[in-house]
């Protein structure tokens, strides 16, 4: 049998008691919220009228690690610590002298990493007194997520979920339901935005902005009522980086020390989950050694090719600006299969760590992106989810770096999600039907014009 | 922290190593095979025709250890041992003192314990000089286990798919084809059969008799070609076990003792699996303390309604007849949502154990499976696949039981896949469309009336 076993379990005894703040750690410190419109700085305050105020009070801490609640690690338990395994075969199909390992977040039933912030963040919800959440979703992977968790934790939950996905992926909605979910096709006659764009637009297909604007409008008319937000914030990275601190102590158990760490990234609280405590590691010992690789769509590269900025997290300016990595909130990525990494902007951590060299960043194209997903699925025997299948393209790449160079480099990348509810997508890569979707130079223009000026220089 | 975990991780190296066959302590030893026209006594060698020879002599072993191939095992690893949990989210919510474990089969890409049985048939096919393997789907869980197993162990696959399945269900059949399967729908225009039926029949919605009669034609017409099946066959409980063996370590680990081990029941491999090993160490040390129920839908209740006589594991007698309790080979069940558990007989071993009164059957209605589907589901947060679910409804029952006499019993189930794929049925229930599909004493005359008579008492 071989010394280190596919499968590194962490004993659920193990299980982290407090979520790692990398904001306590960072060199350079997060520049201010500012006021969409008047671009004024903005007090954390403003955040309360849309989200509970035990997540705003944790969006801003400064605190190295805050306690998770008992309740949580309860829920937790029912599925974590995750997984870490050995690429073993993979390594073999390869031919790379390199270990590969992968953090594999996909064994729950929304089958992705959002379940690790959206425990927390019905919990807090709830200890607030709110009754109700308001979410939208695209792909479906936040509101699954949202729905699981609202249920454990008996919540009521409203999902706006894009019109056109919820024709598109009738399962996803379907699987929300199966979890209590009250599932609304958006625009949709539930609110005030809603009926008006479907005024103008009876036909529309929807957009992830509708579907925000709806929700948003939903939490800000009932102070019983409020919403969340899957990714991007400080309080979701902070949420997730649960999965960084399991790999450390899976790695100290099997005395491996990481040489790269890979994630992909949309809005960031995958990529921050996974590396921030390692990162966060170094920073306070001095160390260089790690390599921490955010993986993007070519078709949406905000740190290859954005710029650092004031932007808006939705796409009409209804929250405080943030200073992120961004292609402008008026960027439109093209149509790729990756749902989830088709944000126009980035976490703010993660775009300030970025911006301090301290993270690189690599952009992949679509068939590349498919192309590792089925060797990965081939020998590892798990369907990535395609946002994740970036991540193993990455490493994938690292690894044949191996083959010529002889090294045992220690790879490690995490597997965010299974793609069970993205088959279409792989049935569309098989017939030939996928092509790399590349972001042109009007695109990055057009993209870039959208930006606020506030006449601050980052 | 509690004493028990949530999850009772068995480590890598306790993973079985040899597989337990049962007929070795069976009280009544299998009567056996016939031939199907005649009714004369079949050999062993009657199977080679369709079955690679290493399966017929597993298939007819008395042998009570069967080692696992170091390859299988390897295999195994890549998902194995899987996860014993404890049902304390879901105790708790029914108020009952029993203690609730389920063995889950479900965190593998095929989504069910199929993958247990499709590993060892490709190797031992491969083994054997096989180049390609045929076999049919229905529901589409053994076809995607195959595809994940022939891929694992680089062979080929054809996958007859019932056409109306193949249309109903597109994701299950983009699913086979990721993992390198050929999924053909049947009927087709690739064998006699299907051209013969297709000529008849152009509109046919297909059915399983049809696609095994395709799968069994092309593997009759070449030596290099060799057909498997997921359920019934001696070989594919014996395969089972591993479910079993690991829950009766993994029991030991905790200093717990099944009062009642439970498992859905369709051909009896999920059955088997999970209860043989269990029952085996019962039947050597005499003891009789742990019940063993198998749990079938009321429209097809084969155990609890049929008969055990002769009859033909497929629809129109191709195969040797075997001893089973069956409804006969002609009984059609109400469309029920369990495709799985639809099939009309039970694998011989089950069957005669069931004769012998050392298990017991009970038949549910749909309604209350889904119903128990959903409250696992929102407690335990993973939607069950409706054929395991069956088994979650005669858990809950029990656990029921135990609220009125105060009985803290140890009850076992085997949650043998995810729903994943079964959206759709879950969408119906919550729409109010699911009714439950009874068994009448027309159905089973007719079916009854389909057997057929070789003049031999069993």
């Amino acid at each position: 049998m071989k010394k280190i076993p596919n499968h590194v379990h962490l004993p659920i005894d193990r299980m982290p008691k407090a979520w790692y703040n990398i904001q306590a750690d960072m060199p350079n410190k997060l520049p201010p919220m500012r006021h969409p419109v008047t671009g004024e700085i903005a007090p954390p305050a403003a955040m309360e009228a849309l989200f509970s105020p035990s997540l705003v009070e944790q969006e801003f801490t400064q605190e190295r690690y805050i306690d998770i609640p008992e309740r949580v690690r309860e829920c937790y338990a029912q599925y974590r610590p995750s997984p870490l395994y050995r690429a073993y075969a993979l390594e073999k199909a390869l031919g790379t002298p390199a270990h590969i390992y992968y953090k594999y977040e996909g064994n729950n039933p929304s089958g992705s990493h959002k379940l690790n912030s959206a425990i927390p963040q019905a919990y807090y919800n709830a200890q607030d007194g709110v009754k109700r959440i308001t979410t939208e979703t695209g792909a479906g992977q936040w509101g699954t997520a949202l729905a699981v968790a609202t249920q454990m934790l008996g919540m009521a939950l409203d999902v706006y979920m894009v019109r056109v996905s919820a024709q598109q992926k009738p399962y996803r909605k379907m699987l929300m339901e199966a979890f209590g979910a009250n599932v609304i096709a958006s625009p949709s006659d539930t609110t005030a935005a809603g009926r008006a764009i479907l005024a103008e637009m009876p036909d529309t297909p929807g957009s992830l902005g509708m579907a925000i604007s709806e929700a948003v409008e939903v939490a800000m008319a009932d102070p019983a009522v409020k919403y969340c937000l899957g990714s991007v914030l400080n309080h979701v990275v902070l949420h997730q980086t649960v999965i960084g601190l399991e790999l450390m102590d899976q790695l100290d158990m099997i005395e491996e020390v990481a040489d790269i760490v890979i994630g992909c990234n949309g809005g960031g609280s995958n990529f921050g989950g996974i590396a921030f405590p390692l990162l966060g590691r170094d920073l306070r010992e001095g160390k260089k050694h790690t390599r921490y690789i955010a993986v993007e769509p070519s078709a949406c590269p905000k740190l290859t090719q954005g710029v650092y900025s004031y932007d808006f997290t939705d796409a009409i300016g209804m929250t405080p600006a943030l200073p992120m990595y961004t292609l402008g909130h008026g960027f439109i990525p093209q149509g790729i299969h990756a749902g989830g990494l088709r944000y126009h902007a980035d976490s703010p951590i993660l775009s300030r760590l970025y911006h301090d060299g301290l993270i690189e960043a690599v952009a992949v194209d679509q068939t590349h992106v498919f192309e590792s997903a089925l060797l990965f699925a081939k020998h590892e025997i798990i369907l990535p989810a395609p946002e994740s299948a970036h991540a193993i393209a990455a490493a994938i790449d690292a690894a044949r770096e191996c083959i010529a160079t002889g090294e045992e480099k220690v790879i490690v990348f995490g597997l965010s999600g299974n793609g069970n509810f993205d088959l279409a997508a792989y049935s569309n890569y098989l017939s030939g039907n996928v092509v790399d979707a590349k972001f042109s130079d009007d695109q990055k223009q057009q993209g870039a014009a959208t930006l606020p000026d506030y006449g601050v220089k980052l």
